[in-house]
């Protein structure tokens, strides 16, 4: 008998049928002896109506309010899901945000979790309920507001929570069957992962595998949740997220990641001192545009470059800020690419094994593919290339690092 | 300066453009230095759609989980009124149920308030705000769970708010621009009362003059709230709901009610002995059937007639039960009719004046309406009659005692 916390996405409980679906899942768990713990996303579509409805009222909707009406979609399907299941003998007990008693900042729209008090969970769960909590809602304890995490954010309830109540596992089922070692529809030889640690599924994240939400794996991380990512739709095993002593087939690279929604710009010939990259950088966040990779080239004659990368959609506006900056500072030029991608290898191993770096990069010289930008961290090498090149690099470096299904252990090469 | 409470129904907020006008209505109340309460229901529609959708998920859905669901169609109504307040300049924060601590038994679907803790709202009050709640819902403060107060409900927590802060008016806004001494459908010269005792309310409302729920009506007369109903459409004044003493120009009668949805049974010759008439509605009470008018004529030869109304939509239903239950006691006979209605006229007058039963019955005969039953009580006469007559009662009634604007006032007969 385990204590098992399963989340499901707003695809999974995207119609009646599905969330019938989805009851009989979690009822064949339950058969089975273990204590559950259901949290549910809206039905699939639900926040997006329920947001340009508010857009209809206002262009810019008060924030607490809005969390007030984007709450409802995850109500309503808590109780549908409840309705499905009692229907079929389970005694499924729904529970939103204040009665999970989720309590959050009130940073409404992306609140974060501060603590759950799971006391009243664990008594229901004793009592043999099953217990349906309405994901990606909190409460501000302070002011009792209700508040909701933001996208993806179910996925962090349900962390959260497997850590408050010490569940054995926190499963999360989504429209995809694991974490691949890079996107099938590009590599058709992909594998699905059987693990992999905290921080490559981090780096994972945030390179735009849009599987699990980034904070709900830096949470799991912190507590150490195990996650399991699985398909709502098979009963196939997924893949484990855990910490990296629990690999036990460790690989020096898991996978090759890439987004397309990358730009690049560079300031040429900018005076190399003190305070320059904040002067650079601050009207940038002011205009919310999110930077990525920076890369600051050593001095030449007292002069530097600075590159970095912004989302493709956000362009056009950094450039025009950027060359009001460049104009202040005195900067030669200005230069853009808006058609750039990054892809990165990603791994654990990389931390004991030199030679993967070089490897990478002779092996998009190889298919030809300038690179324009390079960042690393511990367990990950980020290349910025043409978009173009995009599907043949991610395609030579799966291939080069065996990750089709014969990937080399780290022992191997240790 | 006063502290006034405004309920608008699903009508008067059924679309995004309607939900605005009545944020601009709340505003001019707001700006002429008003403490203002709203109380919301669920935009037209969304509570039926909700209904459906759980019924698609299973014919019997479970009460606890019903309330969740349907809770959410006055959370998102107060969320995108004050979205649409906020936009206003109009310092508008939403309150669910359980943030306004209205708090219930703990029967689904039906729920009854038994306190509101108002200090919240009445400190939010003082701060300037105005502070809109989600009608229909509660918290059964026992369990924490949430509660609906059934059909019409958003009255009943409005009243209860006005009776909590004190308010000085509870302001219910309908479709309707007040009571009426008739419906207008049938007789176009009827009145718009300016005021109307609790008592009389109570009967035209549980006559089927579909203006205000009844339990509302019940709370205010018990907390003594002034209730004002009026239309969302107009400023014009509509009808004060109010006790019989703040009542200026009283009449003996002040309306006519009818109800089509009536059928009659009656029970021929049963044996007249005590346990008989709870041998007779036990049956029928179990099936679910709201028995109405019970008239039990005196004896002849120790055998009795029982007759009673039903609604319309359950008469082949009680039918059945009835003439199982006549064969067990060996009655006579059952007969039944479909096809009656119910005329009653109402009026405080009446408690002090002789011969107002005497003239309806002398209306009613002097048009060729037979009358089948009768039934009073201190403040109305009801007469069941065939149904095809009622226009032509209701028209002859309203005429009779002088509705049309030129109703006789209780002083000039007394």
């Amino acid at each position: 008998m385990a204590i098992i916390v399963q989340k499901f996405g707003g695809t999974s409980v995207g119609s009646i049928e599905k969330i019938k679906n989805v009851a009989r899942k979690v009822k064949a768990r339950a058969d089975q002896g273990n204590k559950m713990v259901v949290v549910l996303s809206a039905m699939a579509g639900v926040t997006d109506k329920l947001i340009a409805l508010a857009k209809e009222v206002s262009p810019e909707p008060d924030a607490r309010e809005m969390d007030v009406l984007l709450a409802t979609g995850e109500q309503q399907s808590v109780a549908l899901f409840c309705i499905a299941a009692r229907q079929m003998g389970l005694p499924a007990h729904s529970l939103l945000g204040f009665q999970a008693a989720i309590l959050t900042d009130n940073v409404f729209g992306k609140a974060r979790i501060k603590d759950v008090e799971a006391q009243r969970i664990s008594e229901m769960l004793d009592q043999g309920q099953v217990v349906v909590v309405a994901g990606f809602q909190g409460l501000d304890w302070d002011s009792g507001d209700v508040t909701t995490l933001g996208r993806g954010g179910s996925d962090t309830t349900a962390v959260a929570l497997a850590a408050a109540i010490k569940a054995d596992v926190c499963e999360i089922f989504t429209d995809v069957d694991g974490v691949y070692t890079t996107d099938p529809n590009i590599v058709p030889q992909a594998r699905k992962l059987a693990a992999i640690s905290y921080d490559e599924m981090l780096e994972m994240a945030s390179l735009g595998a849009k599987v699990l939400e980034i904070r709900s794996v830096a949470f799991a991380k912190q507590f150490g949740v195990k996650i399991h990512v699985r398909s709502t739709f098979t009963d196939q095993e997924g893949t484990m997220v855990v910490s990296e002593e629990q690999i036990t087939e460790k690989l020096v690279v898991s996978g090759v990641a890439y987004n397309k929604n990358e730009a690049r710009i560079t300031i040429k010939g900018v005076v190399d001192q003190p305070g320059v990259a904040s002067k650079v950088f601050t009207p940038i966040g002011a205009a919310n545009i999110v930077v990525d990779v920076i890369i600051q080239n050593t001095s030449e004659d007292g002069k530097t470059d600075i590159s970095f990368t912004v989302p493709k959609t956000d362009y056009d506006q950094a450039m025009r800020v950027v060359q009001a900056t460049a104009k202040e500072l005195g900067a030669k030029q200005v230069i853009g690419d808006p058609n750039v991608a990054k892809v990165s290898i990603i791994g654990t191993g990389m931390r004991n094994h030199a030679g993967v770096a070089t490897k990478m990069f002779q092996v998009l010289a190889g298919e030809g593919i300038n690179i324009e930008t390079i960042n690393t961290s511990e367990i990950k090498i980020s290349c910025v290339i043409k978009e173009k090149y995009t599907e043949l690099a991610v395609r030579a470096l799966h291939e080069a690092f065996h990750l089709a299904g014969d990937a080399p252990k780290a022992e191997d090469l240790s």
